[in-house]
């Protein structure tokens, strides 16, 4: 399964007066590459909320590796690193587009929640869906992307 | 009826790369103000929502007058201009509550929606909200504190 | 001159609990879609700073006409309404890409300054960017795209 | 050193349509309660920066324990866990202030740089700021309010 990256540019509004982008911005691009991700694999997320199925985020780690300036394109290419079913942990690599030097690393875990807020087993409720994560497992987006080496040049 | 203005610290995250407070910012501090003003006279917002009444934003406007920077103390102080049980408009002064020099002058309109998304009218639906905002027309928050001439002091 | 209308999905976290957008929101895709077109006419926002040109808001008002929802791809068209090398206006038209349906109208008021702060005549200061910006006044981005109907298929 | 605990409500824009609010604005408590406790110690981040000294997010991390919801009050209480003179870490609880329930822990690692954005050690640089770090080494915000049990009933 080929799941291509997730790029955009840095917007002037993500900017702080050191004069880079916040670091609180990062968290969105995570959000962002995750749930291009999820559409790219047939599972959009407003679909599966749609379906009842609520996925908020248990935990976020971010290490900064560099500064990331407005206009700069970053590239997010993430991989589901676990999943059983009840949690999911994707990890996450930020890169300048241009360069393809790393930003940031990333990780964050998720759970799966009824409308109501019960957590819930994808594997017994939503065994389509459980499907597709299974077949995600240590798949990461981007690959050929990078072995093309094309990166600095779109 | 005396209505207190609202303060804050601008926030570090709220910067860009001018320097200074990035305009989109001042839309927030518009909602926390006309949040806090509700409060004030018994109208929270959550328990609005819990009732069943939800009000969106039909317009805004700003004019940035001078800059807000990093840790200045702002005070919004504002007026319920317009009232008819189906719209509102407000009017918003922001200062620099050290200096009191103007920051910004602001207006929003709303409307009144049941839970389904449907025009309301608060004169029909909820009277007990609707003598509360007939009770607030031309009230100016902070009016008190602008008279006693303290802004600078606090 | 042909420009591009800048579209983009609405992400999950511009959403907020009455289930629709932030109406703050709408500020930051009025920047990304002004700096989109300043790019795509040669005069990218990073350069012009570089070059010691900033345009700071003067004034913003938006009306909204309809919701937009996650994972809606918004549409914003833009125009130069208003120049003078001191001042300059633009408008905006948000609409649902999909269907082409009005989502908010907006305007914004921009000057000049220096790195200083001080107030600048792009004519006297910088010729070149000026007269970019005369070749721009009353062309809107993305006419081509209404008139061949295709926005709803892309 | 007694050093309050940082408490604000939550932001109505601070939500999504989960209806609760958005994992990301808790990075942004983080900065605000970190500023807020630099500032009583005398160690206000704006003056840091006039005295040359910057201060970047090497590394967060935060895991989400309980929803909080709009309009419930927040509070922060961070302890400076670790400092050398070159890096920092402070580790971060918040709690929800009326019921004391934890609501999610995080961690920020930082180091300092100059305006030139060059790494500095502030016990050669700025010896004054470096005594205030080391003698807030393990000092916890809002110790007595905990201790009082007051919680709740500000």
């Amino acid at each position: 399964m080929k799941i291509k990256s997730y790029e955009r540019k840095a917007h002037y509004y993500e900017t702080d007066q050191m004069g880079m982008i916040h670091h609180a911005n990062y968290v969105h691009w995570l959000e962002e590459a995750r749930i291009d991700y999820l559409e790219q694999v047939g599972m959009g997320y407003k679909s599966m909320e749609e379906a009842g199925v609520f996925s908020p985020v248990l935990s976020i780690s971010c290490r900064y590796k560099h500064m990331v300036h407005f206009d700069d394109v970053i590239r997010v290419q993430m991989k589901l690193a676990e999943y059983n079913g009840i949690k999911y942990k994707i990890s996450y690599r930020i890169t300048d587009a241009a360069s393809g030097q790393v930003r940031a690393l990333a990780e964050t875990e998720h759970c799966f929640l009824t409308r109501e807020g019960k957590p819930m087993n994808l594997k017994k409720s939503h065994p389509a869906f459980d499907a597709v994560m299974e077949s995600l497992l240590g798949v990461e987006s981007g690959q050929d992307e990078a072995a093309a080496g094309t990166v600095g040049v779109r």
